[in-house]
């Protein structure tokens, strides 16, 4: 499947209600951080995706759109969340998301960014040049990414409660 | 986190809500099936989840709390789906899926099963003696793997369009 705005957007769209719906109103035991940096509860993946909308896609999209002379993004603090987030509700930062989400798709949407412009290049500070085309893709992709993040932790939960069945389980192993 | 079934029937009413929000209206590429034994997409495992919903979770329950002589359940045909889904959009399966769902919640609740029948045991004709609660902790589990499951099929559409950034995506490893 080639990389289309249009049907890239609605992966992006979804996202915050998808959230919303897997994990609003749910036994905290389901989603509570632990604060543990290697290994992120849903309240965590949550966070993580807040300071993505806020300082990894759209500012990286303008730092390519612009062609200056700097164009080597500001490296991302996977970690920020463990502070960002402190004192805040799931539901907050599940809210928080969703605004954060729909302002950058609406700004997304007015750019009206033509092919030409999706070839621009910028510099990762890790991985080299890549183009605002593989930016949005890895955006959608990131999305997914922490989706299956949170099942596969919710789902451990569980890994002890299922007896035999965990060998079917590929979530499990 | 101990099975405990207020905490498990949370999970149980969501899943359909969120593959709803998850799926719908999206473009056919992202859902539509290949009819790929090997290689489900998202239609393929929600017509899978409607087959669980009529002949798996409640049907073997009730072979357990029925003790009767034969305690063994009837094997689970995995790919009963891509016959049984013929000719019905997403969108049916995905209404199908929640009202069988929804149903199946009711009887559960109903039932107000105890700690003492969540310790009664049925026969699984590959994996041997399973629990009543094992088999609804099963329930819980295999909803979140198969949400996994999709998203990871929708991420892989992506593969080649996200450039560097592949290394940083455990999602397409």
């Amino acid at each position: 499947m080639k990389f289309e705005l249009h049907s890239a957007i609605e992966i992006l769209r979804q996202t915050p209600y998808t959230l919303l719906r897997l994990l609003e109103d749910l036994a905290p035991e389901w989603t509570q951080s632990k604060g543990d940096t290697e290994n992120w509860s849903p309240y965590d993946v949550i966070g993580h995706l807040i300071h993505g909308e806020e300082t990894d896609w759209i500012p990286r999209a303008q730092i390519i759109l612009k062609q200056g002379e700097k164009r080597t993004f500001v490296p991302f603090d996977r970690l920020a969340q463990f502070d960002r987030s402190k004192g805040k509700t799931l539901g907050d930062l599940l809210t928080e998301f969703a605004h954060l989400r729909n302002a950058n798709i609406e700004r997304l949407v007015y750019w009206q960014l033509t092919p030409e412009q999706l070839a621009l290049r910028g510099t990762h500070p890790e991985l080299g040049e890549v183009t605002l085309g593989q930016l949005m893709a890895t955006w959608i992709v990131h999305d997914l990414n922490h989706i299956r993040q949170i099942v596969t932790h919710m789902a451990k939960q569980y890994e002890g409660e299922v007896g035999a069945w965990k060998e079917y389980l590929s979530i499990l192993q």
